[in-house]
């Protein structure tokens, strides 16, 4: 599988990847999933990926070659919009190909994307690519997308990333996201890649592909895990079956007494507190019951 | 969906499941997803479900009247692994009756089960149960086990429960779980069932269902939620670009500059910080290029 996360703030964006692939469990590799398209000064293009990794090879060669009707490619698209098009195209391009042969041998056409980036004279957008070629774009209401292993890492974006979060504390997010994701999910790996993009720098300045032995990354690693569990160690337990008039902690109070949904025992079956019958009378009783 | 965890300690038992079910986004409803069974004294047993809650309701009604060959029951079964064979047994019965049925309907058979409890002169044992009828047992390398919704919620649990965790404390982390579970999922929602079990009990003493205006759960939920923001915020942005010699925060260091994976630009397209040509040529050239 494969974790990868993009945010869309108002100061850039933020792209981050997994390295880890694998057929099986016995067939793991690493292969990158990020892959840049920068013509400084003019544009930078981020494509993250997920899912069959012929597919997305052959759709990232697709990208870099291909020309729409009118003669546009990637490297001339006047809007990311325009870009995604034909990102969306170069993945119909693959399915027309492949997607019949792969059927034959029961694989289903498994590809999802990130692309985003600027052009010159744009702002910087954001998109999910979709198998079918069809893609939305990110919003202030929701300024990130994931791909692959997302749920694990979710949480954590949703409670701190915002667009108005500066580049540098949403990389720190997409970290924190990421080392959520590798604790919990064997199948994603290092190396990690992160990109940030400053708008308008029309140009990659910050990358850097992050090993377990990156110190930043261990930094982030061992003190979110001591500083999550001298929080939690910090909350107070909750408090059962509390007075009326108690407001602190209250889970449950004395005065509201709730009861779990219950399978009775057959009426016959004699409750070992009322009496203590022998087990095996009991399951003689309850045999008799039952067969009603 | 439905989220549901259950963890087995050294000092008893805790379960919690939430009460979502839906058929689409527009059939929404609430279903009680713990069923309990209890005789003081003698056992207790409580039952998590996820999957077609059709198929859910069939095992638990299944269970509660099915006798093994031997003409042993759910009350009177001498273990917890018979009994948990029991509730696999009550799964293949249901299975034989309607899986054929759904299969017409292109409906799975699709059911997942946490099953525990104590019988008495045994410990407390946990099962994970399959659609298949068949099942795991936790053990102290792997105290807990979750249904449903279980990615956004499981790095909490894994960075802070071990079996020497207290009841208190894990029903905590249970509740953290399922309150990043809520927040990330919308197919997971309210009342939760929260039943706590201390070992040798053999009765129920601890439960409750949390709506909406739970105290603590309403504590938790603002307080974890500034809390880790708190502790996000205290950690220092990467650095960049560091000196060879600085250790501290090191993102990427200037020594040791990595490069992305790039798509290149055809040869012919000019780069616009070299020289700044007009996008329509730039088109043309690419154009041309490409079709080589």
């Amino acid at each position: 599988m494969t974790y990868c996360v993009a945010m869309r703030l108002n100061s850039g964006l933020v792209f981050l990847s997994d390295s880890r692939t694998n057929a099986g469990v016995d067939h793991v590799g690493t292969f990158r999933k990020m892959s840049v398209f920068e013509n400084p000064g003019d544009r930078v293009m981020v494509l993250l990926t997920a899912g069959n990794l012929s597919i997305s090879q052959s759709v990232r060669q697709t990208i870099a070659e291909h020309l729409s009707p009118d003669g546009t490619s990637i490297w001339t698209a006047s809007s990311m919009y325009e870009a995604a098009q034909i990102v969306g195209d170069a993945i119909r391009m693959v399915h027309k190909r492949d997607a019949k042969s792969l059927e034959q041998f029961g694989i289903d056409f498994n590809v999802s994307m990130i692309f985003g980036g600027q052009i010159r004279g744009e702002r910087c957008r954001l998109f999910q690519m979709y198998s079918a070629g069809n893609f939305i774009e990110s919003h202030d209401e929701n300024p990130y997308f994931q791909i692959g292993e997302s749920k694990y890492g979710k949480p954590i974006i949703d409670r701190v990333v915002s667009p108005a979060t500066p580049l540098d504390e949403a990389a720190k997010c997409a970290l924190i996201s990421m080392d959520s994701t590798l604790r919990s999910n064997i199948s994603v790996g290092f190396p990690l890649d992160l990109l940030l993009y400053d708008k308008d720098s029309l140009s990659i300045k910050r990358f850097v592909t992050i090993d377990e032995k990156n110190q930043y990354f261990q930094m982030i690693h061992s003190i979110w895990g001591k500083q999550l569990k001298s929080v939690f160690e910090g909350i107070a337990d909750p408090v059962w079956n509390a007075a009326p008039e108690a407001t602190t902690n209250v889970l449950s109070s004395i005065s509201n007494q709730n009861q779990p949904v219950r399978v009775q025992p057959p009426p016959s079956l004699t409750r070992v507190d009322d009496a203590v019958a022998p087990l095996q009378t009991l399951a003689q009783q309850s045999g008799q019951q039952q067969q009603h």
